[in-house]
């Protein structure tokens, strides 16, 4: 994702040049940094601190996060960190309070793009017309064509879920309070993790919303999502810019994976995040409060998961503070 | 729907007259049975007791199903029953057994007509073609436009979701045997039940379905269905047949009831059954063992439902069992 | 057809009961014959003439309709002939005239089973509510996956366009009065006809119609009709039932021929043909004046496509007059 | 569009910075600049001129075109301007011979959009990769909400069917040679021109486009286009981003001008344009040539118009060349 970041700032957003890169892979930071005409960091921190440069974004492996955000606080420097903002609420935690410390506004943001996907984004604001009435129940789906190797079933929580829980919290303006997770029969494609899985979670409005994911679907990259009203529902429509008929078959073709769905959202989020930092304002973005938020949720569904039992959000917050977040 | 089908089988149906009509409401049995030249009963023992009828089709008011099904079982005539076949698990019983001790083969039939609509038996021929691997996970809607006036919060669960559990194992082939209710936020609309509700139910195989059910969804008559399995997905589609586009806007209408949406599986479940009764076969109709068994689990969901826990279906078999079935 | 006509009036069409067939070929009729109980005609005069026999259908070969409908006529019995009514004007004349001369009221009724197709039907509703402004342009198309094997260019006007004359003349309620013929690039599938063809038919109320027409479109069985008025349009619906996700692909599956398509429209046709005969009611078929209407209309075509220019239709009709029709 | 590029420029082209404005209303120019931080011309061939500018869009009034084309060729400048590149062959022309004259490459990009609509280049990558076989016959729409207040019905054709005739050129590879007009019912409710119009494009492979353009089609800004081939076809899909459910009906909204349909594709067209023309590239628009091949079948049409009858483009040419063009 990074080097799909910096050839979007490059050729679709004129508030930001991309003047120095790092990557743990030497070669590739090589490689990139001659196509853009950028500097290259052997260390990270070191890029963090230059003064060449004004900000950063951060699409290091998971684990990196943490400590790279911190980095940029210390620095003062405003930073775009990819989700999720850490793997764990202790460090999400950490870069909150960190923040919250330097007392000069915020300077993190996270790269939960569905913020900006046009139909989350008119979604959103079918809602808030109120013409549907309020929102009572949430229907989704999360679809990859193939897992990542690693990460197993918790992962696909951690790493998957995390852009559902802070769609539902944005889109309806509610934190989720309450967790389940459920298991439809899994795929044999996969026995390295529980796959499909089915997921619940209810908002402190007492919305409900169900969600399965399902890193293997095979079919196709594919994102559902409806929510139902008391005088009406909304949709995600697909986006597929043409269809075909051939061989008795009427179709339109899934996207691989979420690149070519996603890949206007990334753009209006850079483009959001550069214009409001260069121009000294808040950015429009999920902020660290919502990477934090992500993470817990996706923490009390990896409970529930153990526990076969629906987990209240804030026990979980409550074990962590009692054992020392 | 006595009226309705009725109608249906003096126009579409040639393998069936109908020769009587009896109703609670005298003046309607007399008003239809005028439009049909059929004869008009008081009494519904009666009329199953009529040499005139060879079989009968029972489209009553709940309650009175179980002893109309049982004096046409003693009268050893073929009966249609309309869903749900009894409202108590005990009722069911009586008639399955009833069926069995007289030994001469299934007189009854159960009025599930989603087996014979065009999308789910569509649905059902591309799962057995066996092309998108095994079934994993099934999402369903199933919305109303008004709630009846009466039955509240279980009458959901044993008027309208006793289709989606029928459909569930019909469509797959695997009894139920757990499953789990759940809270959406509920309407303003209507505070004489829970409403929307989300249930989830688990087959013998493992495969997991979540439907929601909203009988006061306002917006529509609405039926949507998904399965997910290894290898892809199949989904019902909307039925309208026509779009207009108009004041910026492009839309189909949905059916303000289920009539519409169900009227051809209707008339082929008639033909069906008229067609295996006047040739002595066996129908292909759901059995009196299905609708025993969707008034089973639509009761373990009116317990899930109490006790805010999943509930497995063979307890509360045994259960009723133990208290004397 | 005859055989599809004969199931569906056993299995759907309680008002009629099929007691003769006759067909050019012995044998077939004397399969149909048994499967439904029917006597077999070796000639078809005997069975227009037998007492038993109250009203007649005829699928036959096109250049035999015109003798077995004035056959009909002149006993005296309803009759519904598929379409085309005659492949030549005039015939069809002939049997208009001959019916007038009866004068006991129309016999003759055509089967133009698009007007009892749901999509159709609820077209020209839409049209009759008034809510979309007056009709100016008709948009279609009629595609096929293959051509019959004989028949040439002419025969995709007499043959498949005389369809879109009569659903044209009959949703918009104005005879066509001027049509024009377009060459689109042949496809090199079928050299014996020039396949697709473009045709343009104007009705008295001024509202265009382009439709076109491809009986070797290879890819499915199609048919999309859009009605523009001032105020919006009007469009049908795809009516596959389920849609599948697998490898990539979002689809549906096209009918391999028409029949899918039309089954439901050929049941109401049937059921409402036998209705209004046994009751003695003029039928809300097409007339014998529509399929001599629909005739003439497909000359014009015929004309316009070897002269390459547009035709009045009342000079195709002068001219036949003149030469003494 | 003059402003509406700018703003684009400056918030999603990179490669460029808007560094002059000049408008006949010099208030919105001198409001623009301030949002730009630009200078202002008030004299458009100063601008074009002056050292600061690199290169020039031109979105002016149709009449302005050629003269500022002309200026920005001898000032050797790249320019892309509006389509339709000047509204008479003669000027286009005389843009062409500039061009030439001057040898140094193509200076003039012509700001057909559709190009870079994700719909018609997904439609080209699949007619290229071969597998519906040759294509044979396009159908398209191409409709307005409200037209504007001056033009006539020759203003259709030189002003929106040129998007047409240049979208068909490009994606079939091929110059259209032959035209036709028809003259579907006018609405009642615009009486200052003919709308809607049907037209009839060939090009040289034999192929047939059949189009229709209404400019106060008033339900919505609506473009379809399909493209039919031997063994298949190809079409455009609405793009919006959600769909309700309310009052009975599933919807979508149409936009009520071409600007969302063509947001997208305006910013991909600044950005090829920018990038070819900041590396000293050709770009990849639409070249002087195309832009005066659109004009010319648009007179071509206007000429059909007038005459009742079709009319092929290089007749038109050569009236022109022998009138002195």
């Amino acid at each position: 994702m990074g080097a799909d970041h910096a050839h979007t700032i490059r050729t679709a957003v004129p508030a930001a040049t991309v003047v120095a890169v790092a990557d743990v892979d030497g070669e590739r930071a090589v490689t990139l940094s001659q196509q853009l005409g950028a500097r290259v960091f052997v260390n990270d921190d070191d890029l963090i601190a230059s003064p060449d440069v004004d900000a950063v974004i951060i699409a290091s492996h998971d684990s990196a996060h943490a400590h790279q955000v911190l980095a940029c606080i210390n620095a003062g420097k405003p930073v775009l960190c990819e989700k999720p903002l850490a793997p764990t609420v202790e460090d999400c935690h950490r870069i909150v309070v960190a923040q919250q410390e330097r007392d000069q506004g915020d300077l993190v943001s996270v790269g939960f793009m569905r913020r900006f996907h046009a139909g989350f984004a008119a979604m959103k604001a079918e809602l808030a017309s109120g013409e549907l009435g309020a929102p009572l129940l949430v229907v989704g789906s999360h679809r990859n064509v193939h897992a990542y190797p690693t990460g197993g079933s918790e992962g696909t929580l951690t790493n998957s879920a995390v852009h559902d829980i802070d769609i539902i919290e944005w889109l309806l303006g509610h934190p989720i309070v309450e967790v389940g997770w459920y298991a439809p029969k899994p795929t044999s494609l996969d026995t390295s993790r529980h796959d499909p899985q089915l997921i619940q979670l209810r908002n402190a409005d007492g919305v409900l919303a169900s969600i399965d994911l399902f890193v293997n679907a095979q079919y196709g990259y594919d994102v559902h999502y409806e929510v139902v009203c008391e005088r009406g529902a909304v949709r995600l429509t697909p986006t597929a810019p043409i269809v075909t008929d051939r061989d008795l078959t009427h179709a339109y073709q899934h996207p691989a994976d979420w690149r070519p769905f996603f890949a206007e959202a990334y753009r209006l989020e850079l483009q959001a995040w550069t214009d409001a930092v260069s121009n000294g304002r808040p950015t429009p973005l999920a902020t660290a409060e919502n990477g934090l938020r992500s993470t817990l949720v996706a923490q009390a569904l990896v409970q529930s998961m153990r526990m076969r039992q629906a987990v209240m959000v804030n026990d979980v917050w409550s074990d962590l503070v009692n054992s020392g977040v």
